[in-house]
């Protein structure tokens, strides 16, 4: 499972404000702390500074590289031409996140793709919104990697994204979500598919439990990376158990570690 | 999802001494804190107590049937001759735990399903011991229900066990027994899947998380009924957030009333 660490985001208070004050000791710290615990990807948003926003993330981009070097960042911002302007500060061609199948954004997006070999998150939404149902998530899915397709991305640097609903606001949103997840799967072969969690447990109490349990359901149905904290050690717990569960941990060797260094939470 | 409540077991230290000192108001806590939290029958075992296994168990029924009226008893015992014994001392059919495949074992359980309209517990075993891959469970769940139904006991009185195996053991244990409640459910229709969860996590460390995580998947696989412990509330947690989740909780009330009663755990 490949983890994108989610935690230097300035719509988070503390981070905001360490942007703000160029506070370089606490964006390595959470660099480094989300490595360590598995993050193979970090990622930087100022989307939040919208005045500033470039200059901003570019600041991130830098730290964060300095912190953790050789560690690939994942790109997200709401305005394609702040990722443009910023793209070539990345030492190793990053993840962007990310593409739709609105013609508006996928045309802005279009010449980022062009200018490096990113990595790229689709999101199956276009200007019809996100998608209600698995059909239709399929068919926004298989139309945005023909059009990724035709500009010469290939099938392994596109990670579809099913677009997660609240489960709270609607039944099925989990179920729902979790087919799509197979179904991209068997019917995309070669893109990965990854998904933001914390969408599905908007608006229930105690989210942490709701968003790890989905976790485990998501791995199972074949979800191959996720955009997460990975300091949430009971998320980190439930993805080694389930990993080890699902035949994928030799040994037990990763969880067995995992418990000794105590970073399976309680 | 039926959960049956497996604390009462004299193979606890303390459910021992409960019994050994004929302890009513420790038993009638322990059934009635179980129904409370979710158990909808409650197991009582005194496999471990040989010399006077049949006096416990009555001892241990009646004082239960007083705690929880109206709660049906599932009644586990290795030895078949005691189970006939207690059983016209249930009030409702209870739940035999459990009938096997080996014909000595079967010969003498058989019985048992003619005197009363019990439920009962098919665990895919046979003389060859317990089955390694989901084929051989089908073929032994398959020819364990033909059996019984040849005896009268009509399928929706049949909880087919796959009896899980320890993941440490084997890294294919959980995918397996994944793998065969879906088939089971698939193939013998009318049948429900039941297991014991502890097997899973058996020789790792913080076994807990491991028999929640499996939980939720297997729920997922089609699981209908577990034999668990109620009062780990990080397994009915995981459970509540599993079944909103699967669309099973409408409006989300059960997972939030749960947190409200502080029945989540942490």
């Amino acid at each position: 499972m490949l983890i994108v660490g989610e935690r230097l985001n300035t719509s988070r208070a503390a981070v905001n404000e360490a942007v703000e004050r160029r506070d370089t000791g606490f964006v390595a710290r959470e660099a480094r702390a989300q490595v360590e615990a598995g993050a193979g990807l970090v990622e930087v948003n100022a989307g939040s500074r919208r005045d500033s926003e470039a200059e901003d993330l570019s600041w991130l981009m830098r730290t964060v590289q300095q912190a953790v070097p050789g560690v690939r960042l994942c790109l997200d911002s709401p305005r394609p031409q702040t990722l443009l302007a910023v793209l070539g500060l990345a030492e190793k061609p990053p993840l962007l996140n990310s593409i739709t199948a609105e013609s508006a954004r996928f045309q802005a997006m279009a010449p980022l793709l062009g200018q490096r070999e990113c990595d790229v998150v689709a999101l199956a939404a276009d200007e019809r919104g996100i998608p209600k149902s698995t059909p239709q998530t399929l068919e926004i899915a298989r139309r945005l990697v023909g059009e990724l397709e035709a500009l010469g991305v290939k099938r392994e640097r596109i990670y579809v994204d099913p677009v997660i609903r609240a489960a709270s606001a609607e039944q099925d949103a989990a179920v729902t979500a979790l087919q799509s997840i197979g179904r991209i799967r068997q019917e995309l072969p070669g893109v990965h598919v990854i998904c933001g969690l914390s969408n599905i447990s908007y608006g229930l109490p105690w989210r942490q439990l709701v968003n790890r349990t989905f976790l485990a359901l998501a791995v199972q149905a074949g979800l191959e990376a996720a955009i997460l904290d990975p300091l949430d050690a009971g998320l980190a717990g439930t993805l080694l158990a389930a990993e080890l569960l699902l035949g994928r941990d030799p040994w037990c060797q990763a969880y067995t570690r995992a418990f000794r260094g105590g970073r399976l939470g309680r």
